[in-house]
């Protein structure tokens, strides 16, 4: 049998259904999808254009990171540690900064470290998302991108609500990409209205879209809702604003009949221990929700909340602190975790059928890994290693549908030193705003 | 005035007591201290041997991680996520395994990942330290090493407490090296009795010289104390056990009288965010002892507790489980998060007048971070970037008494492929011991 690329004698970690690792192994691929992997002693049946030798190296399915706003690279480490940041900072800087030039330059910036670090697919919300499915399509990751729908003028809409109307052009415009999903992003209970989550349900259920959303983050938000409704989420079904399809960011607040309620409305969770984290924000019940059949993901969350956009340290943090709260040590074993990096990831943003395990008809969605390095070595298992061990700077290539879009010597889509340039100006251009909003403070 | 070594054009940022960052500033070194400090205006005073340009680039003191057992890199990744892990896996591996030829090879490789990450100093607690010694003279770091007290027979001792004697030959040995500090760790509360406790205090403080024990770490040693004596520190200071320079590792289990008394008594921590939370354990309440007046030092704990030995990893985790902890997105800011693992971590170790801050007359440890890459761009904040962007990779360069020991081009004291090939050599001498322990189970 043919196919266009071979890669062979490398520890084929396959996060399917089996478990299944090969070692040493081999996957094909064809156009841009799998068609086989297996051990080695398979190998022989095919013949292939182009060859990889990957001894002594891991390949498994590149990360899912399902919860982003790629444009903030700009502001990365801005207004750090200040009170109210969200609604004192964050949103003023977004109002005077934020326009089509920066989202695309932030965003081709921001793909370079995701890349680089074996993100293959991603989810984002933000304003002029037609600007970073435009950088995606030139860095050459999947994605599922939502626009913003927000009951205030945002940088891309002067009305409120405007991004619901440039959402559908955004998605008109996007439909049938084999790499870029567009949908819609409301931005919150508390920041969109009743009227509004129903059309946005409306418009995405009659599209077979995916929905992002950010839900049950904030103090502010579970107390408002804790009183007049019992919960974030019980507000929200009363208003018929739970269904598949709804990718939830954060979750943190959640009493376990809103993880019933979570389960039974078929949502999708965004965990984003990092961001929670550093927000000082309880620890989300994510492995509770993953028990009771709720399909979890894991997220960096923005450059500004992470602060980095890699998703090794996701992958360690988020089976830490679920044994914090579990206060267990057997609590979200190592492949647990990895598989939540990945397959899981893509299940919560519907791409179970498409991405994130390397089973044959899947998408060519993956990455090597390098683990001849001093801190990953010695390797005698490697989800242990995969989870805890592995450093951004341990991946050695990256792969989307079959095609390479990163090796170590730099992205293959675009000139990865100007997307350097471009930031280093946009900051310049920031930093007396932010220095002015801070009252000087960093 | 002359000095040998001579920095300029970086932003240096030198943990003194004002919070002085020079940006653009310089760093002289005169033999193995820093002779200035300052602002580029003042640099034109200063002719030097060698000058390097390190423009772009911060300069900072190194990490001093305060806890370790660096020949467990050896054991990196085995046995995850199993239940009563140290009784059950560790300790049965160790009497198997270790011997003074592991504890040097294994020393060397990991002292390759932490020099190459920016640390510049630790303290260690293991068996056959005088081998740990022998790797960290050759790959230059300071440190405090502390050989193992324990009631059974160790590795490095046939006999329960042989430690005692073969610290003290230990001691005598390395009396008076400009780098390495030997001294006694007693084991734990639970594995050292009352008597041990006091001979261990009375050769240390005959001799000026600190202690290392691992306290209030697990949960069977907190409820044996707690109901013997109300807590472990309680217990300890019961029997005279508790005294200025004693270096508790962990100190998971206290309460606010607890915490009291740790300050009272003089008593230095060695927090281990990473290690403590995969162990399911609750969160150290750090903020609370360095509010409290105790110095407060971060650690990694062990390759098979964290499992990596970088300092950025602790850096980050510090302040996020500290604002969880809290409730508190501002609860440990970025700069005091820098402080302890650099500064705060010397006055933990008893160095605070010898490194952990750039000052004249302090010795010359200290790196050189590129922040040129994709993870740490855009800088608003040097406190930010360190503590939260900041990658192992970022580190260009690092110094110990004004003597580069690490670049980009790899270890000056010795040939770190040699190390990686030994500990390849190794993993594969202990890959069945550890099938067998863990039944087969990685």
């Amino acid at each position: 049998m043919t196919c266009d690329l071979l890669i062979e004698n490398a520890a084929v970690l396959t996060v399917d259904p089996a478990w299944n690792l090969y070692e040493p192994g081999f996957l094909a691929v064809r156009g841009d999808s799998i068609a086989a992997t297996g051990p080695m002693a398979e190998r022989r049946a095919w013949e292939a254009g182009t060859t990889v030798d990957a001894a002594g190296m891991l390949l498994m399915p590149g990360f899912v990171n399902v919860h982003t706003h790629i444009p903030m690279a700009a502001f990365r480490g801005a207004c750090e540690d200040l009170d109210d940041r969200l609604r004192k900072y964050i949103f003023p800087l977004e109002a005077r900064l934020v326009d089509r030039d920066l989202v695309y330059r932030a965003s081709r910036f921001c793909l370079v470290e995701m890349a680089a670090s074996g993100t293959t697919c991603f989810a984002d919300m933000y304003y002029f998302e037609d600007e970073v499915a435009r950088a995606a399509r030139e860095a050459g990751l999947r994605c599922v991108l939502g626009e913003t729908v927000v009951d205030f003028p945002a940088p891309d809409c002067p009305e409120p609500y405007g991004g619901l109307e440039y959402g559908l052009r955004f998605i008109s415009d996007w439909t049938g990409d084999p790499l870029v999903k567009a949908c819609l992003a409301p931005h919150a209970p508390y920041t969109v209205d009743p009227e509004h989550l129903r059309a946005v349900r409306r418009e995405s259920e009659a599209r077979g879209l995916p929905v992002l959303m950010h839900i049950a983050e904030t103090t502010p938000e579970h107390e408002r809702y804790s009183v007049s409704h019992g919960s974030v989420l019980r507000y929200l079904d009363s208003e018929g604003a739970l269904y598949p399809g709804l990718v939830g960011a954060h979750m943190i607040y959640l009493d376990p009949s809103d993880i019933e309620l979570a389960a039974a409305r078929g949502l999708s969770v965004a965990h984003c221990p990092a961001s929670n984290a550093k927000g000082g924000r309880p620890i989300c019940p994510a492995s509770d929700l993953a028990a009771a059949g709720v399909s979890l993901g894991l997220a960096t969350d923005g450059p500004l909340s992470g602060n980095g956009m890699d998703m090794q340290g996701i992958l360690g943090l988020y089976p830490k602190l679920q044994k914090v709260r579990a206060g267990n040590r057997g609590a979200v074993p190592a492949r647990e975790a990895v598989r939540a990096a990945t397959l899981g990831g893509a299940e919560a943003l519907g791409l179970g059928a498409v991405t994130g395990s390397l089973e044959p008809g899947k998408k060519a969605d993956m990455i090597l890994v390098d683990p001849d390095s001093f801190s990953m070595q010695p390797v005698y298992d490697w989800y242990s290693a995969a989870a805890y061990a592995m450093r951004p700077s341990d991946v050695a290539a990256t792969y989307v549908g079959g095609r390479l879009v990163w090796d170590r010597t730099g992205m293959k889509g675009f000139d990865q030193a100007e997307a350097m340039a471009d930031i280093r100006r946009i900051a310049d251009r920031c930093r007396g705003t932010i220095a002015e909003l801070t009252g000087g403070a960093p």
